[in-house]
């Protein structure tokens, strides 16, 4: 292991990052008193009682395969909200049986095929950071589950400084990877808010969204080749920049979510580390207005590798400006070429459509709201454990219907609180990547929650969300994947014959259907 | 029919457009003199005998299908050199029996289903620019071969100007489509070679290389949305800006080449107009030094339009100049702003790797080569019609092995034209789209040929070059698809699991086996 410090077994990250007393304090503070429960303990991991293992796997794979239950109960879910309260409840039934930690592709080949014959369930899991149940058994047609850890499979295999891109283990989390790619002088530059706790393979299988606001928005562009084992045989494609011989075999697998086969190696391409940089916030009185701008420089070629808008409620909260403005944060960077000059005309777009510049860079505040973005997960166990739901929930749309998704999404799900939770809760929105013809809203979602029903109320409050995500023809996901979380949706978005060519697919692949039951089909 | 012009039934373009007597004399004068026959008729059309049709559609179809020779000989092939040879020779042997063209979707479906039901293969057809194979029938387990002409499904249906997007019929040739974007102060900037003579469906079906030399390299980022009809029924997508929900379904369909399903409508991400633009050509006196510069500026993120590098003897060829000379022609556009200080980083960065860069702007020279780009099909033609093979084929391959690659390929395909005809060809190389980790070396072969046997003797030749690529691990196409002619190399680069899911595929959407039969599948 890498580390000394240890996970959390029910909420995000670090066990010893979690928010303490005082910053408990100070966060409750700012929520009306009413919504704000004693904080739910967290149970001792010798009092939770799981169900005995009711598999063991063959002696040559018990090596790399445990039954600790705190292992066990730390693979139980992912990171949403619903999983956070589950856990602290106390409620692992859903744990796996068995997991395993291969160290080789070979290994993972006699657990696929170990498992296909034991009618065993296989979940592949990277970081475990699913927001979307994407890592969680919910099934009864199979007789054991096994959860995949592939984060043994952590190295940086070769790296091609003539192409600039790198073999990568799949397994191989967000700090891993950058670890053995700096001495090279080069970064993946994929940061996730998970990056910390989320890999490659898990990146890949869920067309996980990066650094870039624009261009490179996701992981998927990143990819040259991939390699993945499936219980039907081992694909791997060439190496290539591009090619034109029929359907991409790589854009089968980005997405699949684990379903068609375990990504084991991928040859990525790589960036140089930014030498230039320029970044400048933007406000406007007017989130239309603010909307129209991002508009404007999404479509003019300019490509800002940071254009963030938040809207006024977000930035109250993310940047403590209390002018009721949104605000647009702008970055540009490159490594080999000043971008001061793109920053000046994109500034100029944003005062044509009403944006009001800062006078300063916004440097420090964009290390500041980096800081408060990766702290935010911690925040939301916090407000979790005091009786509050916090949750998100991100889509993407073309720009024709921006301003309505965002407008209907954030008054919509604020009925759905008023009416699931007694009041209306806080619902704000930010754009996280942006593209020519559309762009990706993110939202997130506080309201009072009764104790013991949290889970059921959000469950009603995402149910009524994505209805009218559904209802007004935006994507059910831009980055989150589809899990379980998402299925109803998924199939409404999915057109049925694709969906017919996909489970073709996974019965070519998965034949007796043991890889990630319940996500992507039903 | 927008245009009174007659298209040549067995070569490229306008019948009336072909190399008359003048233009070959200054042709042919620039080749060895022996390598030169007299110049093989053209067939009259009249004296054309073609197998009689073996089915007849039924009556409701009938309006919108022909069995008229003409419209079946100018059908039987694409425009590969083999194509033009064969037609050339009066060798129309797989001539489809009926050319439909529909002119609603529902035309379509019922065709299919008639198609289905009466064991007729069906070739989807644009076009008819495919240099593959990709729209001639070569198998013998149909009963009939049906030709579905989409061209008169050309209109664009509905133009977005919020997200800058088009709903657009896939039998719109690149002229009709931008006619009808340019009122709206839109394109969609797609120019191939067969630009004239292709349709978007085609170019979506093959992922076709267009206008931009980095980034949008291919049809395939301007997808926002796809409409499929396939026997078992039709898909549509979401117009989205992007989605992580599942693998995408559009990018099965891209690249399909008429396998899976006839491609009806596309939702396509459009641009403004440029409106600054800068140009410039720098010189090498190595073409390795040119690769080293091609290289650096791919990956220095200033994305040039253009990034067009001629080896020594295509420059002498296209731009005639005599210095022995490989040249780069850059270009920089943009609607929104200046882009002289990215060409002049550029061309810092070709000197720094030794390219000399030409006093003056290449506007007009760019016009030159366009010019004669767009007429190279034309004297493809008539130098095939005096005896000398000539044909191009193309790749892409990765930064570290480039160099490889177009020395390699060069010397390959000259020591094969020399065991095939005798003496050695000219083989020439230029790089037509660029990628931060690798490149699209596009190479053209002229050789003499015995007449009778020019097919043949091509074919040897393609298959060297094919044999070489493959060893080289590079791709059997960058954006010249698979058709017929690749089958066998993309065989070899598709993983084969990935071909099993591909087959799945086929099977659910074309359980008849009616479209395309032989191309992508065996």
């Amino acid at each position: 292991m890498r580390s000394e410090r240890i996970r959390s077994w029910w909420g995000w990250g670090w066990a010893d990052a979690a928010v303490g007393p005082d910053e408990r304090a100070r966060l409750v503070a700012r929520l009306p008193p009413h919504w704000v429960a004693d904080e739910l303990p967290v149970p001792r991991v010798e009092d939770v009682v799981l169900r005995a293992p009711r598999v063991s796997p063959p002696d040559t794979l018990n090596p790399i395969c445990t039954v600790h239950p705190h292992v066990r109960m730390s693979h139980t879910y992912g990171k949403a909200y619903r999983d956070v309260v589950r856990a602290l409840h106390g409620d692992l039934g859903a744990a796996p049986d068995v997991v395993a930690y291969p160290e080789t592709e070979a290994q993972i080949v006699d657990l696929l095929d170990w498992a296909g014959g034991a009618n065993v369930a296989v979940i592949p899991y990277g970081g475990g950071s699913s927001v979307v149940g994407g890592v969680e058994y919910r099934g009864d047609r199979h007789d054991a589950v096994l959860t995949l850890d592939l984060t043994r499979m952590d190295r940086v295999l070769e790296v091609d400084r003539t192409s600039r891109a790198a073999l990568i283990q799949a397994g191989a989390l967000g700090p891993v990877l950058e670890e053995q790619l700096a001495p090279h002088g080069y970064t993946l530059r994929h940061y996730p808010q998970s990056f910390e706790f989320s890999t490659l393979g898990g990146w890949l299988a869920t067309r996980a969204g990066g650094h870039f606001a624009m261009r490179h928005t996701r992981i998927d562009d990143f990819v040259e080749a991939l390699r993945v084992v499936s219980p039907s045989g081992t694909s791997q494609t060439r190496r290539l920049p591009a090619s034109g011989a029929g359907p991409s075999p790589d854009r089968l697998f980005l997405g699949s979510e684990g379903t068609l086969g375990v990504l084991t190696e991928a040859w990525m391409r790589l960036q140089d580390r930014p030498v230039h940089k320029a970044t400048r916030a933007v406000s406007f009185g007017d989130f239309a207005a603010a909307l129209r701008a991002v508009r404007a420089i999404a479509q003019s070629g300019l490509d800002p590798s940071n254009c963030r808008l938040l809207d006024e409620a977000e930035a109250a909260i993310n940047t403590g400006r209390a002018d009721g403005r949104a605000v647009l944060v702008l970055g540009f960077e490159s490594a080999d070429h000043p971008v001061d000059s793109a920053l000046a005309r994109t500034l100029e777009i944003a005062r044509e459509n009403g944006g009001s510049v800062d006078s300063t860079s916004t440097q420090d505040s964009v290390g500041d709201w980096r800081a408060a973005f990766l702290r935010m997960p911690y925040i939301r166990d916090a407000l979790a454990r005091s009786g509050v739901v916090v949750e998100t929930f991100e889509t993407a749309c073309t720009w024709d219907s921006a301003e309505r998704v965002c407008d209907s999404v954030r008054a919509g799900v604020r009925a759905a609180t008023e009416e699931i939770c007694g009041e209306s809760g806080i619902v704000t929105v930010r754009l996280t990547h942006v593209y020519p013809d559309g762009v990706a809203p993110y939202f997130t979602v506080i309201a009072p929650a009764r104790r013991g029903s949290e889970v059921q109320m959000w469950d009603q409050i995402k149910a009524a969300a994505s209805d009218l995500l559904s209802g007004l023809g935006a994507s059910i996901t831009h980055h989150h994947a589809v899990g379980r979380d998402h299925l109803r949706w998924y199939e409404a978005q999915r057109p049925d014959l694709f969906g017919e060519v996909l489970r073709a697919a996974k019965n070519s692949l998965d034949p007796r259907g043991v890889l990630n039951p319940g996500v992507l089909f039903d």
